[in-house]
């Protein structure tokens, strides 16, 4: 177990160098005009992060034969559409957030006006890096197209915002489950699951190993929600870098406020396993889906 | 003379319809969820405008023998992405304008909350119509991703978002034509030049027809902001429905304040020269890129 353990950390720092190496090499230098504005989404991007996305996506990619370097530049656009998201969210219209990982948010530093352009600019910077003829080179521009629509289509109006705005709408309003599940579905979930997908259709995945990982993406985007929610209410400052119980200060709805935590934790764990269930078609090439779905889960216990 | 202009009017009008219903039936129904998102979304789209950014495809596309039909799905998603910067533009962190073409600004109508996201969800949804399989059916794949590379190129930090941030920077302090030239060649011109070279891909043009309509694309880009800038100190209020001289009151620097206003003038009259002489390899079908470009210069006189 504790072998196991550390074999995972070892693979997850593995991949978070290989995506942060990409990060730099892909964004706009820091010299480019206007510095200001690239050092700003540099800021952003590389003020730490679990990388999950561009994890996911790797994996997801292996688990159907393909190696993690083929999806690099959808990782990165991926790990660059979430990073834009958050600079927005921390903004004083929005969350109003000073800090993020125990760092000054992107508006603290560089102001509220370069900070809404350096997340246009990252979201922006998403597509123009996915339809650079200088990657995906051996993809056809098929599959470029679909991986495109797929990232598109999860943080757009139909994705990504439109649960942000959903999650904003219902703060301090006493809400139910099945909105809650379309606030993470759209606001966290649509990404994850994109990122899988992405990682699928790049690894050369067929129609029954797409199905599956999209069930896994599905469940495992929802458990990783869950297990923020209840992180937010349970972990200390120090360890999450932002103020605890911060959603509940704020009347957001949680699964802990819906579920008590005992009841968020099992929804967790059901989760868990219907993520561990969707990779039975898959042998050892899976492995690192099914020990990033303990973890995700594990962390909240 | 008379005659010319009147059936100037009635074309653009006509492609004004053209891309104003093609962007009704692209946009997501204002009764998908979040109604709130998608009205605001709706609302700065159809908030006015010149749609010259549509026409000017539509136009290029003309000019190699396709028609404006073909290009639809590309000049909805530049219109998009115009109206995103717009509504990010006039936020009270940015311009802090009130007033658009004579409407409240989004943020005022809708706050800041939704407005920063309306933004974000219109410039995701043009990648989003860019790469939706049921459109661009007769476009190559390959041309459709050079279409995508390049309105993402144009509008993120290395175009428009970056000409926005050197203006921004610029405000208040005594600048030179070259960093004049600079702002706007990446805040507006950018977006235009994409829009005329997309058109170009579209309708099937050769490498000549390419470099000669992406000449008469930086000219016209340029003139029509030159004209924007004395139309901003002479126009009155009623006209440009917002207020008059604003860009002089806030310290921007404009081509009237460097060149004065004759020179500004002149520098327009050497623009629009330009932007003809580039359209020398053309026959009739570039007569609408020919009186453009004549509109935007005189309407300035």
């Amino acid at each position: 177990m504790a072998n196991s353990e550390w074999q995972l950390q070892a693979y997850l720092q593995e991949r978070i160098q290989l995506a942060e190496s990409a990060l730099d090499r892909f964004l706009p230098a820091v010299d480019m005009l206007p510095a200001s504005l690239h050092d700003a989404m540099r800021y952003s991007v590389f003020a730490g992060g679990k990388r999950i996305r561009p994890i996911l996506m790797m994996a997801a990619c292996e688990a159907v034969g393909g190696s993690p370097h083929q999806v690099l530049p959808a990782a990165c656009a991926i790990e660059m559409i979430h990073s834009y998201s958050l600079i927005h969210d921390d903004l004083p219209a929005m969350d109003d957030d000073d800090f993020r990982r125990g760092k000054p948010t992107n508006h603290k530093v560089y102001g509220e006006a370069i900070a809404i352009l350096a997340g246009d600019g990252l979201l922006t910077e998403a597509f123009l890096l996915l339809s650079n003829p200088d990657v995906f080179k051996d993809l056809s521009t098929e599959a470029r197209r679909e991986v495109i629509h797929l990232l598109a289509r999860s943080s757009g109006s139909r994705g990504m915002v439109g649960g942000q705005v959903v999650d904003m709408e219902s703060e301090g309003q006493p809400i139910d489950l099945p909105t809650l599940e379309y606030i993470h579905t759209h606001k966290t979930g649509a990404l994850i699951l994109a990122a899988i997908e992405s990682g699928a259709i790049i690894g050369g995945a067929d129609a029954q190993q797409r199905r599956a990982l999209c069930r896994y993406g599905e469940a495992a985007g929802l458990a990783f929600q869950v297990a923020d929610d209840i992180l937010d209410i349970v972990a200390d400052q120090q360890e999450l870098g932002k103020d605890v119980g911060s959603d509940q200060q704020r009347g957001k709805a949680t699964y802990p406020a819906l579920l008590g935590l005992d009841g968020a934790r099992e929804r967790a764990r059901e989760l868990r396993d219907i993520a561990f269930s969707s990779l039975e078609i898959f042998d050892a090439s899976a492995r690192p889906l099914r020990e990033i779905a303990s973890y995700i889960v594990d962390r909240s216990f």
